[in-house]
């Protein structure tokens, strides 16, 4: 009898004249019928998704993709400079900023509206306390906020509205709305639902674990990323970028 | 008068109250209107794509998503288990195995299907110069051959079936199946053409940069690895794997 | 008059004719007159170390340097297998996997010291305080006990024995040793301070920052992967931790 | 009867009160008794070095260390800012530009190197026909030509000034110093040999195999990025970088 929880992976295998990715035929089954962010559920989440749950991701995917410069970007267009013979340096160069600062606030709002739906008094009252106790310990509140967007995030609207007419439940967004509301009253002023508090509940409503919502970001970003390599290869704006650098931040010697 | 060389950016620009990639307005034009796949042709070539291309790049994205236990997916669970708290550390230590000695052979490929296209004798002339010529160098044919999958690499024939019945125009695979063909001559024996050698063709065939090709196997990877990521969460392998290396990789003392 | 915490960077300038770190001529006064160890804190605290600093650093760097088969050294060779035109990479995918799992108990367990010597009580006081806290918590007890040294990991007194013969003032060491005193009280069992813990006290009593400690767990292993590297060009192993991963962690299909 | 070949692993064991590295025991033999870079020759090469090795690994490894302001210093502080809470990421990111378009000259001035000592005509012939061939083939010089420290790269001298004095045999100095010869007559205007030109002859001196060379500036630039990680803790850059790249690389529409 085989132990279930002994070490094994179920997502792939293959014979001499097959592959099979969660048990469907690659060749058979889903190349050429299936589209990549179909795929992406399937490999996550072992099954075939429905079709709201594929406009839902690929929304979010849209979304995350591209932000002009980033962190994220001037790193892959650096190291590619670098290292052109190896051109996957750059992107995974890059990937390694996807991290704490700017997307750890999907996975920090993802918690909140799983506190908010939770609480045996309701949405509405999970939300003020949640809005209250982070307002009162003056920590930072995680999916709210944008330092250019102001007032309002425009993708936030958009993607919480993308999620409705594909026909999701809809419980995450509407504790995420209940805690904008709650939010704004205990601060006394407007605080957007930014982009990263929007994709923390349209991921929420079509099932994607909080413990991978970051990949989903890693993924888009990967394309984007490649954008700015392609980019690069024909404006060069590496050595740009290092001279800018040098200037924008001059040497001094200590405590002078 | 602006010098359209100086270093510049054309993929993303952001005001108040929008984003625009490529001149798109990114929450009007883009979410919930245009697949990820889309949405990475646009972001690469600045311009939307056509459903042929659409359908080919998810082909191919698809393909190469998922092939079960690899270098780069025992890595990335490797450091999950040492990082947890940093996913996209697991996600781009796999990626940096996505290079030459795996994907090498897509843009090796693509270069001798380039080679065949621009012979000035035709694509049956070329592509016999480049079988014959590797042949007798006794060099390694990139895009041929595969350790299980005999006699065929079941992926190869049904990409470019995918890319035909999308309507591309069909050069780069025609100039593959004449190198498939002179090479068997060549060698005296058949050799599979394998999937990085049918992907090297249909994405020349929606004019997808050689310089990027690696970049588009990244991405989809990029995805798998998410995958295993999330399994890893649920049925841990790493310190298994551990182990395993340790007895199959025993310690031996020099010249011992 | 200029702004001291405007941007900017007191490490390293050059001339045509030099070049200066730390405002010491790189040619005249370093090189061929520092090793690397006082380099590399030349580097990091902008002034030469005393005999004392140079001795520990160097037993700190000798001690991490090398564990045998790791997360770490099997992600270095399957990554070198798979791209060896980027060595580079290969080190760069083995230190992602230092991080929390295996060294964050370095740094957790260095705020533990900070905490005992900051108690007002006084050192002991502080100890008891510390371990009964987290013995009551259940918490895990960073730096503290080994998985195979048992009842000792013998690095642990040997750091601490050649930075006491060295001259270091001895405030951190005491604290750790008094922790250890009051772990064993309060467990009702021995538990070993184990290496990351006896580094942590010795890093502390050079001045090495608690928040780059762990950088030095990661210079030191970039060293040691290095060595893994050379070893897998002259005995391949990476193919063989391939097919040990494939039978250790067999595919079966899921909730089969 | 074992075979020699088969995959093992002669770098480390360990028992439950010991630790044993290339047979040496960690703690009895190495921690407080040999430097960290002596350490790093044990660990590569498998036996203790002399101490004209050490003297010429540490002069390298102080050459290469910091350089101010460069793309992976520039990388790891954007990747720091991104990531605090991974330190790693940010070191292994920065180390993934330490590739061939920066260090790649090494290995290349390595092989010209090698090429000069194995002709049979002796090292002067040997040199005119390096330099004549890749001159009239109109080839980038690897180790030779310097951006900026011109006439001549002041390191270059001294590395081989300390290796000489250390006592190494000296041919693969003399290869390189009758190459500069021949280069100045060939190219006819006075090239400089650069810090990475007399680093591969110097690492020849001692041994030091070609294809790990790159491991040696990785391990040398591990520490330079962890001090730059320590000020960009004291003195944060990284959202003053991304500023300044925005006006340096400003958006455009296409063909605009």
């Amino acid at each position: 009898m085989t132990d279930i929880n002994s070490p094994h992976t179920s997502i792939a295998r293959h014979t001499a004249s097959a592959v099979y990715v969660r048990e469907r035929d690659l060749v058979e089954e889903l190349i050429g019928k299936v589209s990549f962010t179909q795929m992406m559920i399937l490999q996550l989440l072992g099954r075939m998704p429905t079709p709201a749950e594929t406009a839902v991701l690929d929304a979010v995917l849209v979304t995350i993709m591209e932000h002009g410069h980033t962190p994220s970007s001037i790193v892959t267009r650096l190291i590619y400079d670098s290292a052109p013979e190896a051109l996957q340096s750059a992107v995974a160069a890059g990937l390694l900023g996807v991290a704490g600062t700017f997307v750890g606030t999907m996975e920090g709002c993802a918690k909140l509206i799983d506190e908010i739906l939770a609480d045996p008094g309701g949405i509405e009252a999970g939300a003020t306390a949640v809005a209250t106790r982070i307002r009162a310990a003056r920590q930072p509140l995680p999916g709210f906020g944008h330092p250019f967007h102001k007032p309002d995030d425009p993708r936030s609207p958009r993607l919480m509205a993308v999620a409705e007419a594909a026909g999701v439940p809809g419980r995450h967004i509407a504790a995420l709305k209940a805690l904008s509301a709650a939010v704004d009253k205990a601060w006394g002023r407007h605080l957007t639902i930014n982009a990263t508090g929007a994709i923390a509940a349209v991921l929420g409503e079509i099932g994607m674990p909080q413990g991978v919502m970051r990949g989903i970001a890693v993924i888009s970003r990967a394309a984007g990323l490649v954008g700015h390599i392609y980019e690069e290869q024909r404006i060069p704006t590496a050595r740009h970028i290092w001279d800018a650098v040098g200037e924008a931040v001059p040497y001094r010697a200590e405590g002078k």
